[in-house]
């Protein structure tokens, strides 16, 4: 039986068109924006917060007059919708073999009790090949600089990586397969992926 | 025809070995100790010396009273070995594909010019791996802890290559492949980066 493979990847490295291409070949299901969905019936928030702030670092701060807040244990929506996903993460993992993308479901899975099969693959390119590939896929945003807007997105994922299970985004130690999707091209990454699942499973 | 590949591994990780498979499977040259043997013929430094230095962070210091020191320069003998190696890292480059471990190859290599087409990879594994590993290949030192022989050759291997590159050891950046070979095992390591080989050949 495939590992269930998390999917983290910098943003233009084009790990979400890999991670779906993987689940398919393999034929087993694929989550990313699924994961919004479930985590907006199981917490009660809507879509579009859960899409806010499923991937971004918390601050407590500019939470602290919303309604739902737990005042005693300055738990903010964000936290709520962490352990929603979370709980989403491990529902889905446990179903069996699949692709997950982000959402830090590398360390939730780690640390899943009783233990799930899994491994863990990174995908990153160079600012050059990201560059091109969301000018391509997303367009330009006016009067944003692309270095930026890679750089704000990046930053966003490794905080909210950090702030949830004290990790390093990006530290080696936490995969077990990189990919250098710039170098190695998408058909390339999306082709080892399926092997080393295959090999484990 | 295959890329130059280069192996960065940590300690007890399996690299060398893990190289080494490749290079047979892919019926092309490998390079690890080798390099010593060339460099000691292009430097004049003994292969003790080399050996000694060729992977640890400069210290000028212990150096200063060393005859062949540059003092205009400050150029010590680890410099001059670094430099030496360097220059038969090209070479044997440019002789075409083969495996190349450590001694900050893949930063030499990503800069030659004119280009040489490489393929970068990193292999690493968790404590309990590389302690498994070590003991089974070098055995024990007496009175000499397992974790800090590990993280004491780590330290040095990080040092030499931040010294020399000003890149960080270990950074995903740097490789076009990481691999956790303690996750993975040796055998679907080899597999994996050969079929890498094949592919971009």
């Amino acid at each position: 039986m495939y590992p269930v493979i998390t999917i983290n990847r910098e943003f233009g490295s084009g790990g979400h068109s890999i991670g779906e291409e993987v689940a398919k070949r393999l034929n087993i299901p694929f989550y990313d924006g699924q994961i919004v969905e479930r985590c907006s019936i199981e917490s009660g928030y809507a879509k579009e917060i859960i899409e806010e702030q499923g991937e971004q670092a918390s601050n407590s701060d500019k939470w602290f007059n919303f309604p739902s807040v737990s005042y005693m244990y300055y738990q903010t929506p964000q936290d709520e919708i962490y352990l929603a996903q979370r709980r989403v993460i491990m529902d889905i993992a446990k179903e069996g073999p699949c692709v997950i993308v982000g959402r830090c479901s590398d360390y939730i899975l780690e640390y899943a009790n009783p233990p799930i099969k899994c491994a863990h693959v990174l995908i990153h390119a160079d600012y050059e090949h990201r560059e091109k590939r969301i000018l391509e896929k997303y367009g330009e945003v006016d009067g944003v600089d692309i270095k930026k807007r890679i750089a704000k997105k990046d930053k966003q994922r490794r905080a909210y990586y950090h702030y949830y299970t004290d990790r390093s985004w990006g530290d080696y130690n936490n995969y077990n397969l990189s990919l250098d999707s710039g170098k190695l091209g998408e058909e390339l990454c999306v082709y080892l992926i399926c092997e080393m699942a295959k090999k484990l499973g």
